[in-house]
């Protein structure tokens, strides 16, 4: 269990999402990456209305930061980044293969993840807009060529960079998540394939099951109870 | 001049791009990072339509790869860390100045390009399809919103971290310029003198110039002249 209320490196989360959101907050991508390495953490909870002064810890009102001792910081991927920095088991030491993990998590998250994210907006923010309907095709169409460009480069080998898992594999797999609403990662064998060997890793496992153990311990009391 | 045709660093750009993408193609920031760093590099160049096999070294199409020596790596975000690694004049040495400048990175790339990169689209790809007529005043109101939480951050501060400029500067400084076709960035003034004072770096202008000037030279004869 790497959870521990004393631990030295804390991260923020929500204390509680709609169901859409649980499991896929960004906040596991740090977790996750603390599990792999054997770190322990504590969580600091936000409510969804986050106080004004975070702005000041985070400009665009996200979670996760890492805090580890005075050093502080946000964004998922330096997050991983810096956890993988301290270990081997996420972030090879040798120059080619830092780099060719670090490439592929930027590679999620900007050559990847905007393609997806968008289609989720389309399917869950902003279902029935007229523009989300029209769009829909055409945004669904870039996530298939982006998917197939993924699929081509991974072919069969395991991970991203061969037999190897990084933190570049770790932050995919949590982006081609953020289409479990859909079948398009289900129809494409090999993606799906590494889909769920990411998944199925114990440190994700823990990972995921103390993020929504948080949304049940906070989930809201309908209002008709609350009266 | 850091172009140099027998340099060990190599990158790759395109021979020419239509005028909406002059001066914005993501090699500049590869070119920008190794100006800064003084170091030499030489480009090979690309054909808009490259040949199928640039997609087993760059899975996504794009440009730029940074090749050094047995070295090859793609990702903008990832190649400016690399030459950013090689130069204190671009990455903090200390772990928390380094990740402070790593982090803006990516949130340069995660949370602030998406929106931006998705109004371009409506306004230049997209533009009189409907569902981008329609979609085009939300889009920019996001916009807006990155900008605001970015313009609060910055403040009076020359860059996002104070007064070193570092690899995150570089990679939102080239962000922002995505939206030179509107006047989002010039109505922040804070904003609009941190672009100014990106752009008016040494190292930018080389950049830059190295960029267009392939361009110039590459020109494609109109048809009438071919004829």
């Amino acid at each position: 269990m790497a959870l521990d209320p004393n631990a030295r490196i804390e991260i923020t989360a929500f204390r509680w999402v709609p169901d859409f959101a649980q499991g896929v907050v960004r906040d596991l991508r740090a977790r996750w990456a603390l599990e792999e390495a054997g770190l322990d953490y504590r969580v600091r909870l936000l409510d969804q209305q986050r106080p004004p002064e975070y702005l000041l810890e985070q400009p665009f009102d996200q979670v996760p930061i890492l805090r580890d001792g005075d050093l502080q910081i946000f964004e998922s991927g330096a997050i991983v980044q810096y956890v993988g920095e301290k270990s081997e088991a996420l972030l090879p030491k040798d120059p080619e293969g830092r780099f060719r993990a670090i490439q592929w998590t930027y590679a999620a998250l900007n050559s990847v993840e905007p393609a997806i994210l968008n289609l989720l907006l389309i399917d869950i923010f902003y279902k029935g807009e007229e523009w989300a309907t029209l769009r829909r095709p055409g945004a669904e169409d870039f996530v298939k060529l982006k998917l197939k460009r993924l699929s081509d480069w991974l072919g069969d080998k395991q991970w991203l960079e061969g037999d190897r898992f990084t933190i570049g594999d770790l932050v995919m797999v949590t982006v081609l998540r953020f289409l479990r609403h859909t079948d398009l990662v289900t129809n494409v064998p090999n993606l799906a394939a590494f889909l769920k060997r990411g998944e199925a890793r114990g440190a994700f496992q823990r990972a995921l099951q103390d993020q929504v153990a948080v949304y049940a311990a906070n989930q809201p009391q309908p209002e008709g109870e609350a009266a």
